[in-house]
Order: structure tokens, then C-alpha cells, then sequence
């Protein structure tokens, strides 16, 4: 294990800290140190002070980790140079700029700070180079450390999507409908007694996310995309997978075969870098006329491709529409902000 | 029970057939008088001949009739006028035309006619005017009868909440998204290895129904409307019930609220007639950020009315997008062709 | 509305306790007065104060009161005759014996005081006579008022099946393993993220209430029943509606036409009586090879009845298994503390 | 791949068929050699031919094998040894015994040969030693080949977890309830509409199975065992994984924690002699209140071990009752039958 990257985990007790855990357990870059999450699990084993009911697999190793607290300097101590932060959105805030002050890269998929000018939400396939507003960030803020956000879990599906798409052709309007799983709520998160036999058309300022994330992603470092983009998102009976209608008007006219073509071969900064966490291929184009499917697909490339199908004429743009699926707590969340640190430290950040 | 029309349900033993019989068991103006189905069926006693493991309730006096031949002449003897047809769409387009050469009015769930020009596909609170092909239609085909039909499920849905707002602003564009119930497809219909943990982005031919009814169902009794509408359809995990996302441009600017307005104020013709079918009113607007549910809301208005939600701004268009909901197997379905039958009867037609 | 008894719900704003207002809205001897519940919610409109996402329907009237807080003072001021407590275990406890203490009686479903000496636990078709337990309570207690529980709503339905077996053939022994609707653990109670393409082998606290609820239901006022009973419970992914298998050993060697006789003739002191909420009759027996189902049977009965079906030979006991349905928030809570006031006030107690 | 036993499956396109394919893809003693199926599907790929709507997932080779009819002398020019069949019941047993006949070892997940007295059901940590029943056969029918089956799904699951029981503590009676997933009926199988909020409380011939196929498994390889068994089977809406709730008494007193530690410390001869597909351990015992779960434990061992939990005392019994969980399609299906063929092997039949 020597040369690893040693790293922590902020708020390793709920749905996607877990994830971050399982990820980073078999990561060959990073080396997971501690566990960390708030004064009620603090001193605790972890397996012991996992979020109950839905616990995933890990080694008898990371099991056995107490749980430490949010403090920086316990951290120090640890030579922990990476932070990985699950924390909820009120906490993180706070404590996510106590650890970038202290030098830690904090690597977040809180939404805390996503909005500001000079905090990147990287999504590596689209927007890589925008890792230079860390530099920024650093100068302005006047630390050593850094905080590095991951999109929105829709968010992530949809702009990995969009991508070759604005590369090849320019987005003029974008129009998404999600159908999105329960574990994007977290745990205890949505109640059965409101998803069997249902759907809930409404999911906390989700729509807001998706449309300003995805214009942030896909902009310039210093300034937002300029098309335009609307959602509608909706909670179904799914476990995990974002599947996402899309309807694409182009700056450029497309035919639906020549999507296909520029998905099929895209690759990006994480390819060519051969980073660890980056699928090969990041896009999969399914062909047959019923895919992709949230069960049978959620795990293409480990999680962390999206799976896109459907590609035909879009009738009200005179573009293309498609259905894209992604894993919401994998490439939509925890998996993304790996990759991000794998990208950080290919560029010499850490 | 004297005065009532006698009417005949063709296709009686699946679940469209069953709603057909359940709606008419209780129909002020229409009796059920024979239930018809294919050969396999006739000669049973009904309740014995509904389609197993999904059966509905129905009346001693309903479950004892015996199920008759799809056979004319056999119900001319039965002084039958009306037919509805839950016929599939192969047996139906050969049927149905038997049945109105033999001068009856067929009131058709099946899509074997709906795009012929002479054919009305009736929504009647959007154009109940379109009966009027009916007389174009005996013109033409030289019978006494008729066969009009009831839109797509999901069309009949979308087009209610469309016509306040064609109406009032003019329709320009119109992107949706659909969330469908598994019992759309009929019984045995979806797999439930298809669909639990699970979407399925796909729907045969129910893209281009939405697509090309809607049009012919929003135009003059001549000529299709000319807005331009993109439909993606997908199957979720609800027994009964279709959510459909919709995001539209208006010739007029329009706000949010201006579309609550003139939909919580829709009235039309079957309202204004008061047909026993005729959901009052015939759009319910709710407030609440969740809603509409299909579990919660689906049996609204006897399961006629279609339910709108979230109505608010859209970005894209500039116009606005909303959540509309509606009971498939009714509105979209056999509720549908009952409230055609009494319309036709006020109209004179029968 | 005149001469009608005046009634309060506490806890009137969870689950069970909305169940109640909802009965309490159509009973012909009994008038909503009062909806209470704690000070979270007292002073606010009922409507308002429901418990989120999984609203029933009310009259406009009722979604109107303003809610009370959980004072018997207050409740006398309106002269609320009949309180009925859906409130939590651990607040029931108290609350309760001070509305006994002030008068009044309190239908509980409540788990809290169901194994005390002198409280019975009424399931009136099972046990209408366990009613003089309140002569004994106010005895000992010296009070006015009185605590009449209903049972826990798996043993409500398992008991009502055993009677009529109890009663003509004698028990023995009985095995029960029970597949529980998710609307038994409340809101917002079991996370999707547990029971979606899953099952929860564990009920917290249910089979220790099956086992020993039954035995005490069955037997005399005096001392529960012998017989011996092992229960085991799980969590299903269904809305509402409890299903159970049962294997019972009788006393008298029984075949299984003989247990289908004295079930679908059995009727006891509330059908008698004619209670309004008495189901008539209270035991419907299937005959088809798959049911009773909780989505098509949970209702017979207007929820009252139980449904029963696959009466067969038992291979273990020589004696019968069958599987039994029941509405687990209807004859399992609510609707048998509604009848339980019903058998008080005919008997005199009210 | 030198020196591994050439294999075919029959009935390679259902479900059961695909997960043959999927065991056998990496199997150290076993080679893929040839999938065969009906007229249907003979001359196909193999990719285009499985089951629509549900696929598995194969390898490149897999995908583009060409699916041949069920003919003996076809496998026997391709030199396959060892064939395994997910033929539907009524096929399998006169193709079987064709098989059996041309020399072959036809390892069968069908039920027709099941309770033919020469016929083993094996379940290997179980009745390893009936393999005997190979010679018997081979006497009374004159053929070189022979038939073995693995037990009906829900009653390998079952039987594995008496198997330490009846071996410390004798076997008297043993009640068991299940609660089965959709996979278990096949693809198409379980209509959505069927099982969404909802059990089916009876799956067709299941519970004799269970019954009849435990106690001559559970006997020596001349007579079934005398314990009394009976079974109530029931359809739950999980993909994959069988739950049972088992009541047992014993011969010998028991105390839970004596059944948890046979259980625990449990190995059988598939262990010793380290079969590739034998799980290590055979039952794994949980000891949280609420597992075993289907979601979460039935890929335990690979999908061949059983997950047992909940271990306490039975009341009817004065014995002990718990909670197994299994894969339907690995243990109670096609690797149970693997497993078979491997125990062959090392026994010297293959």
C-alpha cells in the first residue's frame, strides 16, 4: 500500500460516504485513512455507525475504523491529504472550508459551494479543464487547500451526455425530463408509503440544480454556457439509476445517426489519461429499441459510464431526443468526485 | 331500466372491456345489454370468460350473461344500437367496419381507424365538435352506422390540459414526457421482471400516437393542427395512472399564472350538456409542490378528470411546463368512449 | 345530525388516526367533534396539520376544524362523550388513563394498556364478551370513564379467521407467518430503500403481540386461552393489507370442507346486533386457487371483513392451513375501535 | 482450456437456461461447448435467440454460438460429456431420457424425473451419498448415461438449512411458509399487474414439491425421511430470492443458540472435497435482528450459500423457528445442478 495517497472521508456514515468508502477501498491511487462524520458516530466502529437498514459490503478492515470527528487537525495527524466530503449540504458549508483553509483538498459532493465563481464543479469527461479555478480559488481565498465540487447526480448523467453533442454540433435548448431513483434521497429518504403504485413529480430544488449546474459545467471556467435548459424532475420505484428524457435542439442541424456517431466515439481528458476510475468508454450506445434500463444497466463501466439510447428525430426542434441512464451514487456522486481527485492529481494538484 | 339504450361491449373479457362493462353497468342512459368477445370466449358465462388473475366487480346480473360471438346480426336481434369496442387493434379494423355497415355506432377504444380523415377521434371537452365527421363519414361509406373512436391513452390525457391553453394563448410548441402505468399494456401486458426496480424508456408505437392523434384531435374537423409536438414514452412501476411532463410554447407570452386561471375556469360542451360522463370540472388544479400522484389522484373526478400540478415557468420556450395526470383505463379509455356515446346521443347521432 | 354522540380523535393526525376521522365522518352513531393531537399541531387546521405526503380525503368540514390540543378539559367544554386514541405508544400511555379518569371512554389502538388484567382488548366478532372487563376496570380503578383497546392489527385479522375453528372444533396449536403492508408501520415509516425488490424478515415488538393478543382475545374474560401459538412476521412491499398463512391443530379431527362450512356461516353478536360497521359477513371465503390478494380483497367488507381462502389439509398437524387477508388499518386498528364504541354503547356503556 | 469436460445446456435461452450459460462461462472443470433449445430457436446465435426483455449478460464467444436443436447424436460429434437441462417439464422428460439413453449425464433443473425412485434429486451438502442412485438407474434402465436432478427451488433452500439440524437434533415436523421471487416463475411469467402492492398467496404445484421432493432428499437414497413437513407458498414482489419462515420441532430438545452453532460450524462433502462452486461456508448465520434480506443477501456465497437469521424459539414446538434466504436460480436452480455435476465427477461418474 506504500505511495498511496492517504485520504478521508467526511460524513462516511450515510448512503454516499459509503460509496466514497467502497470506492476507495479498492482505489490505486488513494488510500482510505479515516472515516469521519458528526459527534453522534464519533468513536464508534464504523461498521457499527453506518446508517442502518442499508448497509454495504466492506472489509474487515475498514470495518473495524472508529469513526473520528470533523477536525481538521486530527486529520493532520493522520497525513491525510485528501478529503472526500458526503456531508449534508447545512454542515458542509463550514466544515469543508476549515479543512480547504487547513490545506486539505476537499473533494465534495455537497452543493454547498458548487455556485461559486471560483469553485469548480468538475465533471471530468466535460469540463477537465476547469480544474484551473482552483488556482484561482487559492489565490482569492488565500489557502493552500481546496474545495472541488461533483455536479448534481442529474446533472452528471445529463452533461456527460450533452457533451460530444455541443463539441460536434453547439446547444442552442435543452429539455430533460428525469425519472430518478430512491437512493438519490439517501437513507431513510423516501418513504414506501410514497413510491409503491406511484410516481412523485417533484424532488427539493432539484430542477434549479440541474439548470444551472449543467450551464456552469458547461461553460468557460469564467462564464456559464449560453443555451437554454429546462427540467422537470420525478421520483419512480427505482433503487439506483437516473434515467433522463432529453430533447436536443443544436446550433448546427444533426441527423439522430450522426449523435450516435460523435457519442460512440467520445473520449476525453480521463481516457487519455488512463486515470483509474475513468470508464472506457464513458458513453455505451445501446441499439435496441427498449434500453437503456436502470436495472440492467446501472453499472456500465462500474457505475461510472452513462448508457444512452433512443437516439431518433426530435420532431418540436427539428434535433434529436434520447434517453440517458446513469448511476446516481456513482457517477452522479461519489464515483465523480474520485475521479475528480484522480484528475487533481494528474495535474499536479496533489 | 326502460328507456335505456341498449348497448353491446365488443372485446368484453380484457381489462379495457371490463372498464367498458363497469362504467356501463352504472350508465344513466345506456344499458349493457350483451358482452361479445372472439370465439375462444363465447358461450361462457362472463365471469368465467374475464381475462384471469386481474379480474374486476361486477353485478350478479353482469357476470351471468353469456359472452356472444362478435356476430351482427346477432345483436341486431338483441336491439342493441350502441357498440363499444375494446377489440385489439388487428381484430378491430375488420370488425368494427361490420359492425357499422350493419348501421350500429361503434364507440372504439381501438387505434385500427383513428388516423382516417373521416374517422373523429373525440376528446369531447377538446373537440367535440369533430362529430360532425361522422356525417362525412356515412357520406362516404355509404352506412347507417359510425365508428368513432377515443384517442391513446396518454393523448386523451394531454390534449384536456392543452385545450384551455390553445384556446386562450395558442399553441406553438410542445414537448412531453411520459411516466405510463403497467395497466395500459393490457393483462399479462408488462413482465414484472421488466419493471420492478425498473423503467422501461420504451412504448411500441405510443410515441408516434401521442404525436400524430394530438394533432388531428387539436385541428378543425379538416385539417390537423399545425403546433409542432415531441412525445418520449416510458413505462413505470404504477398499476393505473399516466404522469406526463409537459413543457410548452404559446403563441401569446404567457405566465404560470395566467394558465392556472383558464385551467381551473374550463368548461366545455359536456359540461355545458351535462352529460351523466362528463367529469365537473373537467381539469382539477392543484397547489401542492407533489402533486399530482398517479396512487393519490388518478380516481379524480370518477377517475374522468385529469389532474394538473406544478404549473410554472419553463426556460426553454419561455412558456410554461406542468405536471398533468389521468386515469388511463378511463380518461384515457373506456371513460372516454362512454362520454363520446353520450355526446353523440345529444347530439342526435343516436 | 341531532343525537348523534359526541366523539373526539386523538392522535387524529398519523395514519391510523386519519382512518379514524374518515370512518367517524359516515357513522350514523357517532359525530366527529374533535380532532386532537400534540402541541406540534394543535391550534393549526386539520387539514394543514395531517400528517405530509399521504393525505386521506375529508369534507370540507372536517378539513376545517381547527385541531385541540390533548386536554380533557377542553374536551368536555364541547361535550365530546367518546374519545378515540390513535396516539403513539409511549404518549398513549398517560393521556389515556387521564381521559378514563376524567369519564371518558377511550377506544385505543394503542398498544400501551392492551395486557392489563382489566383492560380488554375487544375484537367484537371474538370476544364481544370481554366487555364486562370494563365493570372490573372501573372497579378497581374507580372511574367513570373507561380503556377499551382494539388489537394489534395482525392478530385482529388472524383471530377473527380462528373463531369459528375455536368455537366448533377447539385449538390447539397454531402457526402463523405473516407477509405485512408497509401502512402498518405508518409515516413516514418504512424507507423505500428497504422494501423495494425486497422483504424485511422482522417486525419490531409484532410477534410478541401476536402470540400473546391472541391468547388473551381467546380466551375468557378471566384467563387467556392454552392453546399454543408461534408467530413469524414480515414486511411486504403492499400498500395496505395484511396477509397471513395459518396452520392450525384442532382439538376435533377436522377436514377442510368442515372449516369452510362453520366460516362461511359463522356471524356473531355485532352482525346480531346490527352494528353499523359490523362487516355481514364478517369471514368471505374464496374458492379460487389464488386468493384472497391484498390489492383486489383488502377492502371486502368496506375493510371490515376478512377474507379467507385455500382452506386445505394441513400435513403437519393433520389439521387445516388457509391464508387470510385483512385491512390492516381498518379491521386492524380504526375500524375495530369504531365497532368496539359500537358493542359499548348497545350494551349500555355508552 | 485443455482438459475440461465439454458441456451442453438444453433450455439455453430461459432463465434458468442463461444462468447455466453464465456458471458454466467460468467453470474450472467445465467447458460451454454447445447451447441447445427448441425448433424455435435451433440455427439462431446464441444472443439473438435468449429470451427477450431479460438478458444476461456473455461473453463474445457465448453471444455468437449457434444454437443447435436437442439432438443426441449432434452433441455426441461435438464431443460434449456432461449436458444440463432448463427444459420446461413437460419437454424434459422424454428428451431426458433420449439423452440418458445416447450415454450422456444429463444434469436437470426439470421436476419430470424428480420423484422417480432411481432418480436422484441432489442437493449436495445434503444427500451427497444418493449419487448411489446413478448405479441403480443405470442397472434397471440399461444405459451408459443418467439422470439427476436438483431439488425445486424453494426446497433446496430449505432442505440445506435442516440439513445440520436433522443431522444433530433429529427431525419431527417442520412447517414452512415462503415468500418467493417473480424470477422463480420464468420469463414472461408474473404479470406485473399481478404482483405490484400485492402477494399472490399460491404458485401452481409448489407446495407438494416442497413437501415430497424435502422428505426424499432428506431420506437415505431407499426411503424418504418420516419427519412431517407442510408448506404454504406464496409470490412476493422481489426479483431474485427466496425467503422462508421454518418452524421446526426436533426429535432432541434444542436451544436456539445449539441450532446456531450447528449451523455455524456446518461443512459437508462438497467442502471437503472443495468443489469449485461449493460455497465456504454452505449457511451463513446473521445475527441482526432484521436479516436475512433479498436484496442484500442472496448473492451471498456467490448465490450458492444460504443466508439463515433470526435463529430463536419456537412456541407451538417448544422448538426453534428462523429465517432462510436463497438464490431461486443459482442454489435452488442451475448451480445447484453445476454442483451436482462436479460431486459426479469427483465421485468418478463423469
Amino acid at each position: 500500500m506504500t505511495g498511496k495517497i492517504k485520504a478521508a472521508v467526511l460524513g462516511a456514515t450515510g448512503m454516499v460516504g459509503q460509496r466514497f468508502v467502497q470506492l476507495l477501498e479498492k482505489n490505486p491511487w488513494f488510500r482510505l485513512e479515516v472515516v469521519a462524520a458528526s459527534e453522534r458516530s464519533a468513536g464508534k466502529k464504523y461498521s457499527e455507525a453506518v446508517r442502518g437498514g442499508f448497509p454495504m459490503e466492506f472489509s474487515e478492515e475498514t470495518a473495524n475504523l472508529e469513526v473520528q470527528p470533523l477536525n481538521p487537525k486530527k486529520l493532520k495527524d493522520k497525513d491525510v491529504e485528501v478529503v472526500f466530503s458526503a456531508l449534508p449540504a447545512d454542515v458542509a458549508y463550514k466544515v469543508e472550508e476549515e479543512f480547504a483553509r487547513e490545506g486539505f483538498i476537499v473533494l465534495s459532493n455537497a452543493s454547498s459551494h458548487r455556485m461559486e465563481v471560483d469553485v469548480p464543479i468538475l465533471n471530468p469527461e466535460v469540463n477537465w479543464e476547469h480544474h484551473i479555478l482552483v488556482d484561482e480559488q487559492r489565490r482569492r481565498r488565500k489557502w493552500d487547500g481546496a474545495i472541488v465540487t461533483n455536479p448534481n447526480c442529474s446533472t452528471a448523467i445529463l452533461t456527460l451526455s450533452l457533451k460530444p453533442i455541443m463539441d460536434n454540433f453547439g446547444l442552442k435548448r435543452v429539455v430533460v425530463s428525469t425519472m430518478q431513483a430512491v437512493s438519490g434521497a439517501g437513507y431513510p429518504g423516501v418513504p414506501s408509503l410514497d413510491i409503491i403504485d406511484n410516481v412523485v413529480p417533484y424532488i427539493s430544488k432539484e430542477e434549479e440544480k440541474v439548470q444551472a449546474e449543467s450551464l456552469k459545467i458547461m461553460g468557460s471556467p469564467e462564464k456559464p454556457a449560453s443555451f437554454k435548459i429546462s427540467a422537470s424532475c420525478h421520483r419512480v420505484t427505482t433503487i439506483d439509476g437516473h434515467l433522463e428524457a432529453v430533447f436536443v435542439e443544436t446550433d448546427e442541424k444533426v441527423k439522430p445517426e450522426d449523435v450516435v456517431d460523435v457519442m460512440v466515439k467520445f473520449r476525453s481528458e480521463p481516457q487519455k489519461l488512463n486515470l483509474p476510475t475513468a470508464p472506457q468508454p464513458p458513453i455505451h450506445v445501446r441499439f435496441e429499441e427498449n434500453r437503456p434500463q436502470p436495472r440492467l444497466d446501472r453499472m456500465a463501466g462500474g457505475g461510472m459510464a452513462v448508457v444512452v439510447g433512443r437516439i431518433r428525430k426530435d420532431e418540436v426542434f427539428d434535433g434529436v431526443k434520447y434517453v440517458v441512464l446513469g448511476h446516481n451514487l456513482i457517477r452522479g456522486a461519489a464515483g465523480c468526485s474520485v475521479l475528480n481527485a484522480e484528475l487533481l492529481k494528474a495535474k499536479g494538484y496533489i
